[in-house]
């Protein structure tokens, strides 16, 4: 129910530390921020939260409910059921919780909640985020980018539906080195590259829309486009990417739509051949399937840059390109981009008009300037070195506390090993077990129901000696479950 | 179709003009940025684009024509009928103009299209635009909080679910000088007033849902609760703002929230009165109906403060308060704020997490330092005194040039005059006329299909002979109409 904040209680208050977490509640309830309805922490996160025993929180507690405020079973399921006013005026307030469990957007799965949780607690080694080290961003670089564009801003007003036009030109640029060939026009910059889809999946598919994709896939751990009412139908894939052989027998007969990662594939790292996409752009065409490209790991190579993307080979005006700056250099900024036909881009630019009026003006110019003074250019050069470094350290680690219980692929970039459990031991339970330990990876099942024995490790983020020490913490439940 | 941007020919190349024309519109139509099926810019758009003669256009059409790429009457209907390789292969590219029809989300009303154009042409009076002149940005304020904030940032990485924990503490503090008691768990950080909405619409309100508000209302001009099938019923509103009264007989028997703008209302500029207030909160909790809102032009006023808002009297955790720094800061920053209970505030992260993973930490951090520094606080008081002179000068105009033809509110505070021009004349080609002549306003048809007598005019904008000029201009126009 909170984050982490100081909520530490004074010893010196002339109230006692029981009464102190009274207050606390109460004003809570008093100020309609728990409203009638609402679950209460449990009496372990209160008494961690305000460093007390739990005795004393029961205590808290239970004056509470003598006077009416709360109710329940003293635990997990304690509630607000009254505040002073309606055990004063006998009124009833909106009961928020029933229009929270309505409305159209599914909540995320409580696993995915849980890991947004877990992953702002510096305690726990983080072997799930899909995030670059703060080490990897260089603050002298943002010093150096903003006190550039500070003098090329003279006021920060709304920008055009598109996004700022020298950012558009900078990143029209970028493409052409890519093979990607569009104009500005065709470029609409997005709050990264999660926007991007949700762009596409209110604007452009019907509700009943099948969206064809390679399994697992980042797409299933989000809700976004079955919120809106969309189907997912999974393609076969192989080392070398999905099968396109495979889609002419899956495309439905309502309005069908292609989603793919082509290169470094997440969360299995795969690249996917010349060869297949070529072959995926010719059936496509003969099908007359768009393809959703997402490319956002595309840069972050080990020894060599993946194919071009499909984008590049596009004549017919056939693919949506996602592209974003949260992986390679920052996710606070925030940026990303979404080249497509000028017909689509023009109809997602007012869309994104109606939704947030356009992204921030100095993200935008911030990365502007990354572009355009060849800061961003050496930083990716950075970044691979480092993540040479930290791929091969973790590589290692499985060598040597796994080797023999899991296997895994070897990625020729992207920030992910995809890791097979090869023991049938309960995952949920390791899963579990490992936050309890202070380690956490993002459970296979996420991406897929069929990979419940697979775990998504990222050695993007933690450090050298947490990478080593999670997988050898990992590697103990492991052989303790078996 | 297109932006503004440097696009004029070479006189000096040795392809006569009409080829450079030709292989412009080849390349976008080959590249697929324009697919089959695209509409061509009128040949009026492509000459002014070029800076050529019409003439040139016609037989850069014609032969694009002849060789089997476009087709249609010459003029508004032209369309892509092939590219090189449909011409070649014989494949069928996917409609992408199909899908762009399909998508739940409305595209906004043409109306509404038009003038998002109409707002980046720098040679039209902005007569329209709810957004500080840029004369009132300062510049070196922006210096010196990116100088303070970029030596507190380490890396900018995803925030937590709410947003930055530095803003929210800052956020909660500013609210409790307008009497809002909150701690930052109840407070969302988001991209702007307009995404706490779609937030709301989303998360919160149901299919069928019934949202009251005051008839005209800035809502009327958004589509984001039809979008998601929502219902509007209009309150009744008299000059202390809606009157409560009115609430019982409208309220429905599906889900209803009540939408109010109490101060400075858009587009009347009408203040609710304190009693008016309180009337509606005891309406409210007796019915039983949540609140939003929206109180983005509070800071805003001209001699006086408006009465606290609505959420400083909320007992019982009814009203979900939206603020945002988009009205008095800058719009670039997409910055905004919602205030609620926690569980809905809970929801709403969680939701925002699925749909952008957060606002930009380089804005956030921003306007954390423009609020601790307190310049944030000077900021508004030097705005305050321009708006005065600004409001004073278009009320002085008005009275010179509109005086018996039409009739106006004085606003105490906010951005707008709402205009009711008395003669009944053709109120669609005013503003198409005056458009045509270089000056732009809101017609308040957008705002209530009741107010088509009605113009929305912004002092917040122009300069001050624009003002003059703009409204000098809007005069001469209804005199010819009369």
């Amino acid at each position: 129910m909170m984050e982490k904040e100081n909520r530490k209680l004074s010893k010196s208050s002339h109230l006692p530390l029981y009464q102190q977490v009274v207050v606390y509640i109460k004003n809570k309830i008093i100020s309609g921020e728990w409203p009638i309805g609402s679950k209460l922490p449990t009496q372990r996160e209160f008494a961690k939260l305000f460093g007390v025993n739990r005795s004393t929180v029961v205590t808290a507690l239970e004056e509470l409910k003598a006077e009416g405020l709360i109710e329940g079973k003293m635990g997990a399921s304690t509630k607000v059921v009254n505040n002073t006013w309606t055990l004063l005026a006998n009124t009833a307030p909106p009961d928020w919780n029933k229009f929270v469990k309505t409305g159209f957007y599914k909540p995320n799965q409580s696993i995915v909640q849980e890991i947004n949780k877990a992953e702002s607690d510096l305690n726990i080694i983080q072997l799930g985020k899909g995030e670059l080290s703060s080490e990897l961003f260089s603050v002298e670089n943002l010093h150096t980018v903003m006190h550039r564009c500070i003098n090329r801003i003279d006021s920060l007003g709304y920008e055009v539906p598109k996004g700022l036009l020298p950012l558009r030109q900078e990143l029209s640029k970028y493409l052409s080195t890519i093979g990607i060939t569009c104009s500005p026009d065709s470029i609409l910059i997005v709050s990264g590259a999660l926007q991007a889809l949700q762009l596409i999946s209110v604007g452009l598919l019907r509700q009943g829309s099948t969206i064809l994709l390679e399994e697992p896939s980042y797409l299933y751990s989000l809700h976004i486009f079955q919120s809106a009412g969309m189907k997912f139908s999974s393609l076969s894939v192989d080392n070398q990417g999905l099968i396109p052989s495979d889609i002419a027998t899956k495309k439905q007969r309502n309005q069908s739509i292609i989603y793919t990662i082509p290169s470094f594939h997440n969360p299995t790292g795969i690249v996917m051949s010349e060869k297949r996409r070529k072959d995926l752009l010719q059936v496509c065409e003969k099908e007359n399937l768009p393809i959703i490209e997402d490319d956002v790991y595309r840069e972050l190579w080990i020894d060599t840059a993946p194919p071009l993307p499909l984008k590049a080979k596009d004549r017919h005006g056939q693919v949506l390109y996602i592209g974003s700056f949260s992986k390679t250099l920052s996710p606070g900024l925030r940026v990303g981009w979404l080249v497509g036909p000028e017909p689509v881009i023009n109809r997602l630019a007012d869309i994104k008009m109606q939704i947030d009026y356009g992204s921030s003006s100095l993200s935008q110019w911030a990365v502007a300037e990354w572009l355009s003074s060849g800061l961003y250019a050496q930083h990716l050069r950075a970044v691979r070195g480092n993540l040479t470094i930290r791929l091969h350290t973790m590589l290692e680690a499985l060598e040597k506390y796994l080797q023999g219980i899991a296997t895994w692929n070897i990625p020729k970039g992207g920030f992910f090993i995809w890791v097979k459990i090869l023991p049938a031991i309960p995952m949920q339970k390791l899963f579990e077990t490992a936050l309890d330990e202070g380690v956490l990876f993002y459970p296979g099942s996420i991406y897929s129901s069929a990979c419940t024995q697979y775990l998504r490790l990222s050695y993007s983020y933690a450090s050298l000696s947490d990478i080593k020490q999670g997988i050898y913490r990992i590697s103990q439940i492991v052989k303790k479950l078996m």
